[in-house]
C-alpha cells in the first residue's frame, strides 16, 4: 500500500470512515455508532480509536499516511472551528481539527461542513469530475449546498457559504421555517416540500391520483411521475419552478460551470431534470446559464470528498 | 520610484489609467478618449501608445514595470478573453490580454470585467481592507457586482460571476429588463429603479411632496429623504426592500463578512444603510448575515483593482 489518507463523514446516527488513495480510490470502509450522549464528548475519541485500530490491522506506518479530513453536520471556520452541532450533541466552540489531530498523536487533520465536504468529494472523484466552478446541491430532509470555486470549497466568513437551503426565495409566504425565516428554499425543493406540495395538490383537486393510496412521500410523487400520474405531474411541476428559480439565483451570484444534484429526492434519477431545466433556462441570466447533473457517489461522497480536504 | 504597475479602467467614454506603487499608492492618473468608433478597433493601440507615452515621460525602465491590468465592461474569461463588450463596439470574441501584451513589447497584462475589477480595488485599498470574503454591489443605472472570495475575484465559468444585476427577485412582475428576463434585481435596486419606485409612489397617492417638483431622480428622492420628506421615505423603504432582500440572497450562498455599495446611489451616503440593513436583517439566514458599508475610492476603485490584478 503506497500513501494513503483518512476521510471521515460524521453524521447524528453513525460515522462513516474510509481510507483512500491519493487518486480516489477507495480502498476500505467502515462505520461506527454516533454517541451523542454525554454532550457528544465520545465522538472524536472514538473516531480516534477507530482509526488507530485500522492502522494497525493494515500495518501501516505514520508516514504512509498523509492524513484525515473530516465532515461535520454544522457550520466550520476554514481552520476547524466549530461553532456548534447539535445533531451531535456539541453545543460549544472549539476546534474540531486541533482536538482530533491530539487524539492521532499529531496527525495532519482537516474539518469542513457535510454538505461542503461532499460537494468537494463529488468535484473531485464524481460528476463534478473535470470542473472547477461548481455547486452541489443536496436535496434531502431539507436542503444542502456547497460552493466549489477553483476546484475548493468556499466556506465563507463564518463557515456558512452554500448554506442554501435559507435563501429566501418566496418572501410573501408565512409559513415559518425550521431557522424562523419565512418563505426559505428547502420548504418547497427538499424532500419534505415535495411532500408538502403534493399534499397541497390533493386538497386543492379532486382528481383521481395513485397519490392517493398511501403517503404521498417525495419517492411516491415521482414513482407516480414516471407512470404518467398527471396529478403527481403537476407536483413535479411546482418543484421544477421552486427548484430551477432557487438555482438561477445561485448561478447568477457565482456562473458555476455545473449544479450537481445529490440527497434522497435525486434517487428518483434522471426524470427530475427537465422539470428544474426549463425553469432554470427561464430565469437564469443567459450568461450565467449552467449544467444540471446528479451526483455519483451516493453516501460515499462525504468519506471521499473528506480524504481530499488533507490531500490538496 | 520603485516597482510600479500601472491600471487601466476602461468605459465607454473615457479609459482612466494610473500608475501605482505595490503598495496601491496611485502616484499618477490619467485619462483619454474612447475612441468606440470602426468596432473599436483604435482602443487597445491607444491604451498602449498612451502607457508607453507615459513611462517615457516618467524615465521608467522595462523592469521597473511589473505589469497591466485592465477592467472591462464585459464578460471576461479567467485567461483574458472577452466574449462581446457593447459599449466598446467589440462584436468579436478575442484575448484581451494577449493582444495589449503584444502592443506592450510583450509585458505582463491580466484582465477582468469591471465591476469585479472595481470590487477587488475595494477589498484591497478601500472599504473592504483586511477582509477577504466580500461582496461589491455598484448601485448604478444598474446594479453591477463583484465577488471576492480569499482576497481575489471570482469569475465563473464565462466570466459572469457577480452579475447579480439580473438575478430574478420578483418572478411575479411582468416589466421586462433589457435582458429580456423578468423580475431582474437591478430593476428595483438602481438608481433607475429608485426612480421608477418613486414614479410609482407619486402617481399612486395625493400627498404633497417635494418630488413633484422637478424630475424625480434617485439623488432627488435622498435629498428628500434627509429632509424628512414622507412620501420619498416610503420610497426609500421599497428601496430598502429590494436591496436587502436581494442581499440577503447572495449572503446566503456566500456569507461573505461585509457588502461594500458603491456607484450613483451610494454617493447619498450613510443615509441609505438603515433601509438596507432592516430588510437583510429580516431575511437573511442569521449565520450568514453581513455588514453593510459604503465604498471609499469611488472612481479610482477600476485602476486600483486593475493593477492588483498585475500584483499577485
Amino acid at each position: 500500500m503506497g500513501k494513503v489518507a483518512i476521510g471521515v463523514d460524521v453524521g447524528g446516527t453513525s460515522v462513516k470512515l474510509g481510507l483512500l488513495d491519493l487518486d480516489g480510490k477507495l480502498l476500505d470502509q467502515w462505520e461506527i455508532h454516533t454517541r451523542t450522549e454525554d454532550s457528544g464528548t465520545h465522538i472524536l475519541p472514538d473516531i480516534a480509536q477507530s482509526i488507530q485500530a485500522r492502522i494497525r490491522d493494515k500495518g501501516l506506518e505514520p508516514a504512509d499516511i498523509i492524513g484525515t479530513g473530516i465532515g461535520l453536520p454544522g457550520p466550520v471556520s476554514e481552520d476547524g472551528m466549530v461553532y456548534k452541532a447539535v445533531n451531535l450533541g456539541w453545543q460549544r466552540e472549539f476546534n474540531v481539527a486541533e482536538e482530533l489531530s491530539g487524539l492521532l498523536g499529531g496527525m495532519k487533520v482537516r474539518a469542513g461542513n457535510d454538505a461542503n465536504v461532499a460537494a468537494l468529494g463529488e468535484a473531485w472523484q464524481g460528476a463534478g469530475r473535470g470542473h472547477k466552478e461548481m455547486v452541489m446541491v443536496t436535496l434531502g430532509t431539507g436542503i444542502g449546498g456547497g460552493v466549489i470555486h477553483d476546484g475548493r470549497i468556499v466556506t465563507g466568513a463564518n463557515g456558512a457559504a452554500g448554506e442554501i437551503g435559507h435563501i429566501c426565495i418566496r418572501p410573501d409566504d408565512t409559513r415559518k421555517c425550521n431557522c424562523g425565516n419565512r418563505g426559505c428554499f428547502e420548504l418547497y425543493g427538499s424532500a419534505t416540500g415535495i411532500a408538502r406540495l403534493a399534499e397541497e395538490e390533493l386538497a386543492s383537486s379532486e382528481d383521481e391520483s395513485v397519490l392517493r393510496n398511501g403517503r404521498a412521500s417525495a419517492k411516491a410523487v415521482w414513482d407516480a411521475v414516471k407512470e404518467g400520474d398527471p396529478l403527481a405531474i403537476r407536483v413535479a411541476e411546482k418543484f421544477g419552478y421552486y427548484l430551477g428559480f432557487g438555482l438561477s439565483i445561485i448561478a447568477g451570484v457565482l456562473n458555476p460551470e455545473l449544479f450537481v444534484l445529490g440527497g434522497g429526492v435525486s434517487k428518483a434519477g434522471e426524470v427530475i431534470i427537465p422539470y428544474i431545466r426549463k425553469n432554470l433556462d427561464k430565469y437564469v441570466f443567459h450568461a450565467c446559464n449552467a449544467e444540471i447533473v446528479l451526483a455519483k457517489l451516493g453516501n460515499n461522497a462525504g468519506i471521499i470528498g473528506a480524504a481530499k480536504l488533507v490531500i490538496d
